[in-house]
């Protein structure tokens, strides 16, 4: 049996693991980042691509946006049609903030580069991984590296590992509370090799359905229906897609390119929180810790947020020996995952008409779009909330 | 058969009622006020006291306002208590504007009185109307005045006459749409003599179930605590009232004055929106036409809101012949009815627990609330839903 000893054990080699690791690295603490996965599933695996401004600053300031600032698209602003109007926000001039679109895998790719680049690369294809001891003077886990059984001793385990990972299962049975929503619809998203209607995501809400016009890149489409949460996918050939995007997308004739679509899927809509974040040696961040509903793409934002507020104690603890970080950890993180969790609640009940919806709950759902668009302090908190707060910054070599 | 001609033919001394007869004055339009109960039992009713900065505008800007200067109560903004925390906010600071406590009977007894004093007051104790034609040259209504049956003519009928009233079943059966909501509480209401436990509203979250804490005069409060919508008053004795005011108003020892209670009511929350509001020479105003629940306090100023389009759209007829802003009435109304209606269930949603809500939305209306006291736009933007719209400005006589 082989033991590893590291400061900081990080599980899963997602957006929260490879930040944390790449954070703790700017101030000098040493990490493992271990994977289920090979590299190529990780940095193949399509989420999200909207980065909040405090996303992309993290990742710029902690030297890790180069590639983002010249492939991503800076949006300032988004588009909202309802009743067959076309509604323009612009969250620079409301907030002067701004997202940008850059897809998650991209994100992991140049995570996973400069990781490598620093001479501690994660490890990939880690089978077998099982938490040990949590509370005692060094925390243990269990795993299979390189085929090899492998005992991982460390000062803290940080569990990045997802919804449906491990590290979750090391919270005390019984104590800690899940919090936990299923919306009765889903999101089914194809990719489209057409280039989008416009420059920025046109969020469609309609009797009908919801609809999301999004992009990869200027030749490539992205886009989603609201459909029944048990759809069967080969309901929907892809002439009915692309009727149903016309319909929902552009009832009053808007353009749209069409293109082969690919990449059906299938995404569920669920809210999650599980409270405490933490226990003994352990720290849960992103989907190991929360879900939110796709909506309002913070999943990959909270991610990050999760692994800075954890970096961030982490130095305080090695450091200057500041426990005190630490054993906040779970009050800071779900003051920004309830907010987040709110916002995407609210927004998925404003977008979908709910199945069974009454005409009151579908009328009122209209006074609200309709305020957005007519509410300057409405629509400015709306424009705080999409594009989300700053992270602190974070300087070259580290620090809060 | 007595017949009595007038332009303009109001059933119900209400707020709505009242205002459209004083601004039609104000305009050189002169109309006939039918009610129904007694003045004494209309001066009495006791009803909400939360006066709009618009409301309380249009009634100085037209000449009934001066006791309402003299006498009421000028609220820069309120107090908000939720997880034992005291938050206030101000309207004053964050959108420039004001709410004023008066109670809505004595703006009943303003606008008889200036009704009385220019020649036109109301019918009191008018029994028996009913609606006859609507659709020809003329509208009818017949009824008993002063115990003798009448034929009222009248150029248009306006429906002021409540929830209850009779107007609205002069819209065509199965063309009107009826929205409607029933919410699962109630709120039990009582006076209690003694002096309020500060100078503005107080509004309290507890998991126990919402309170209000609302005024009369410097010492007489208004209190209110979330009941079961069956609620038997025969359950709830003084103490118990008393006790259950101090857990949720005060879970941290705040002060609060006793004296004796009275005046001990239920009331019921409900959302209902008839459209069109207009049918013919019928147009409905206030309660007839919509009824929000109590908690955003806007059926008094929704009433006044709906009697200034109308006096406005009859003045443009009969000084103009400009039939248009009559025909656009339903249209012109269902935009501040609706706003009106999606605050209020909003704010509903947000106070009360609901019973059978689960753990997460109980945590989703405490991220609400929580974002509520610490985002400005947030806060600015109920600022501006709480002290309401401007209702643009009535000179001394009349116009819009």
């Amino acid at each position: 049996m082989r033991t590893l000893r590291t400061p900081v054990a990080i599980v899963g080699a997602g957006p929260a693991g490879l930040v944390l690791a790449h954070l703790l690295h700017l101030d000098g603490v040493r990490s493992v980042v271990l994977e289920r996965r090979d590299r190529r599933y990780v940095e193949g695996r399509v989420r999200a691509g909207l980065l909040e401004q405090g996303t992309a600053d993290l990742l710029r300031d902690s030297g890790v946006g180069g590639r983002m600032d010249r492939e991503g698209q800076v949006h300032e602003g988004f588009e909202l049609r309802f009743d067959a109007e076309r509604h323009r926000l612009s969250t620079a001039e409301l907030c002067g903030r701004t997202v940008t679109m850059y897809g998650q895998q991209e994100v992991v790719k140049d995570l996973i580069r400069a990781r490598t680049e620093a001479g501690e690369p994660p490890y990939f294809g880690v089978d077998d991984i099982a938490l040990g001891d949590l509370t005692g003077d060094t925390a243990t886990l269990r795993c299979t590296l390189d085929g090899e059984p492998t005992v991982v001793r460390a000062d803290f385990v940080a569990g990045c590992d997802g919804f449906h990972g491990v590290t979750r299962r090391g919270l005390p049975a019984g104590r800690p509370v899940q919090y936990e929503r299923t919306y009765p619809f889903a999101w089914l998203g194809v990719l489209s090799a057409a280039p989008p209607a416009g420059e920025e995501l046109i969020y469609a809400v309609h009797d009908r359905g919801f609809a999301l016009h999004s992009m990869r890149s200027p030749t490539v489409s992205r886009l989603y229906l609201q459909v029944a949460p048990d759809e069967d996918l080969a309901r929907w050939p892809d002439d009915r897609i692309r009727a149903e995007l016309r319909t929902r997308l552009c009832p009053a004739g808007e353009p749209l390119h069409e293109g082969p679509l690919s990449r059906h899927g299938i995404t569920s809509m669920r809210g999650f929180v599980v409270e405490p974040m933490q226990y003994g040696r352990l720290f849960l961040a992103g989907d190991a810790a929360h879900i939110v509903p796709p909506t309002a793409a913070k999943g990959l934002n909270l991610a990050v947020a999760d692994a800075v507020v954890l970096a961030r104690a982490l130095a305080a603890w090695y450091g200057r020996g500041d426990r005190e970080p630490l054993d906040a950890y779970t009050r800071t993180c779900l003051a920004h995952v309830w907010q987040a969790q709110e916002f995407s609640a609210w927004l998925t009940r404003l977008f979908h008409p709910h199945p069974g919806e009454d005409a009151m709950e579908a009328r009122l759902r209209r006074a609200r779009l309709r305020h957005l668009v007519t509410s300057r302090a409405a629509a400015t908190d709306f424009a705080e909330h999409y594009t989300g707060r700053a992270r602190g910054r974070v300087t070259a070599r580290g620090g809060a």
